[in-house]
């Protein structure tokens, strides 16, 4: 299981993934989806990670697609109106993978984001990004639109006005404004990102409790699609009842009352039964 | 109908509802529960209530779900994957009584809030909060996982990344970074919460058409919910109608002609046409 | 095609709509909305025009809704219970007008915005408001209610607890507010406004591909309103399938390549295929 457009590794429970062709500023190709997705699979099976962690080898973070081959390396035909033999968007695919992740992940943007650079991280739970960064989401500048499922994630972080005036304008702005409007929890110096996203995901692996991580990220996300909180109301009632019945609720209280640092054993595993979820909703 | 773990009263158009066990820093347990709803359904049922505060006796707001009894205090058992024989979330079936209010209710947090304590709130319409009290959702530092239809509130208050961190690390964080993070409208010194939120409740008592608001808080919840814009149109069309054929529309043209302080008299139960909505969304 | 309520003018790839009734302090009534829809299908149908302003003549911007005529200027009857024949409120006939656009809109805030004379702006994409400007949505302050659709707009701009503490209040507040929430990209001194929403949309106008803007447009506010990011992402894979059949990405691709402007070609017509989509939502 070997990787060639990223690194994979993990540490201290976290899953570090490193985009790896600095040269073409982390540009990505089919190949790199490809492989952000078997690692996004790796982590989320690896019961020793709790928590993964996205960044760039280099000055960037992830140019965009690549367009080394002459122009956009995405698949196209099909009919616009009805959706047949429309491929799929390969970045929204990525970022669908994202979604149903187990485990939280955090953006460490340490330089450049732009395009999918930039909507690969709409799909991850935090974003710290450098203060000098360059980010844009070009697509009115390059003839094409929204993509990676980013009219899904944008105005559900920083709201609809923001998110139209970049999406629209495709504007180069940095990473201290992206902080400033809430697309990232951070702005720092560049050198300083990585090493504040692996605390914050150490932090999270030392503390929580797995199963308690993953389902209460899945409900967040469930809760922004339903119409009423009703709806909300019964899976976390599914999902409490659920983690009353694991080792961790009860490990929880003791810890908390004792005043000593929880131990927790519950595996994500135990969530297992929020697959039977979508389709009943 | 007397209270025991709450207190409640009435002055100037605005009930007050006070957590009164500030020796377990106001820890909600099943008689807690009952008896805000039973003091929200007075609220709701008595003219002489334009708005409703809500705040805690004692240094804290509200140190969560009680853990006297040796842990949560909560029902469990039933199928997470079907929801067959899962008991309601008790916190949620609490907070769905706020979506259903017809006055306005703002939480006065003049201390700790934290789980319960603080997911209750999101359920209010505004929030004061001490710049100083420390608040917190610590479910994944228990073993358990969002509840109280904070899923559906919280992302929807302060946008999906600050509502992921939040909920995922259960750390820690002041009133002041609430405020900032917009989960409340202002930050105070904790003496000043109280009056200020009482101060808001008045202006709205004294300013506002009693149907207006509650039709208008309505439908801002059920906006939130829509697909379209067009199903918001549907229902404004309706609520609009139906307050121009009440008293207080001409009242209010009447009174901002004049100059003068309108002097309302419609009544919430000009809005019961809204009980035949939620079946035919 | 004249108008009365209203200027009409293009300039520089950008529609001008001026209220046009300064000493009614450009109250809307019922032949201006009629003329605002037209002006809108006029700019929309108009391949000159790549972005559209809107502001007023004289001191304010809109006054909202004329009260000349003695009272509410707006239909009623019907049963709001039903919807049965209750007339569909006017504001969220000319708001649902601007969802529908295929140009993007900036709102220039020169002055007052007020009842619907702000509603009407949250249906656009950008707002610039005059640091001094006075808002308000006085709806519970005369008897009515949330309408313009604004139930639908207003939380997904600023959140869900300023949207509430605005609408139920009624109170009056400035432009500089209005930015500090998110509620306008920029507060500016008032001379200011105009010349800063003309750059935007020259900006957009130059850089930009017109299909590219008017599908993303369309493609963020469907996102809002789709429960699961999988819905977005079929969305996006149909639109981007047609953006790379179009003219403009390969003239995109080619201009960003050899570091030149991008000279684009391609209609709005192009995106006629989204017709088809709502219905099979």
């Amino acid at each position: 299981m070997s990787f060639h457009d990223i690194l994979y590794g993990v540490e201290d429970g976290v899953a570090l993934i490193r985009f790896n062709r600095p040269d073409q500023l982390n540009a990505a190709r089919m190949e790199t989806h490809a492989e952000l997705i078997r690692a996004l699979d790796m982590a989320d099976a690896d019961d020793a990670v709790r928590a993964v962690v996205v960044t760039g080898e280099g000055r960037a973070f992830c140019a965009g697609t690549d367009l080394a081959s002459g122009g956009f390396d995405l698949p196209e035909g099909g009919d616009p109106a009805t959706g047949e033999g429309v491929p799929p968007d390969v970045g929204g695919v990525t970022v669908l993978r994202l979604y149903d992740m187990r485990k939280p992940v955090i953006g460490a943007m340490n330089g450049a984001a732009v395009g999918f650079g930039l909507t690969f991280t709409l799909g991850m739970d935090i974003r710290i990004v450098a203060e000098d960064a360059k980010l844009a989401f070009p697509f009115t500048r390059r003839g094409i639109c929204a993509e990676s499922c980013c009219s899904w994630f944008l105005p559900r972080i920083v709201g609809l006005e923001q998110a139209m005036e970049w999406m629209l304008s495709g504007r180069t702005f940095l990473g201290k404004e992206a902080a400033a409007k809430g697309l990232a929890l951070q702005a720092l110096p560049a050198a300083d990102v990585l090493p504040r996203a692996m605390d914050l995901a150490r932090e999270i692996a030392a503390q929580t409790s797995a199963p308690s991580v993953a389902v209460t990220r899945a409900l967040l996300l469930r809760g922004l699609g339903a119409a009423h909180p009703a709806e909300a109301h019964a899976y976390e009632s599914r999902a409490i009842s659920a983690c009353l019945a694991g080792p961790d609720a009860a490990e929880g209280v003791a810890a908390f009352k004792a005043r000593r640092a929880p131990a927790f054993t519950g595996r994500v595993a135990e969530t297992d039964y929020m697959q039977d979820w979508e389709a009943k909703t």
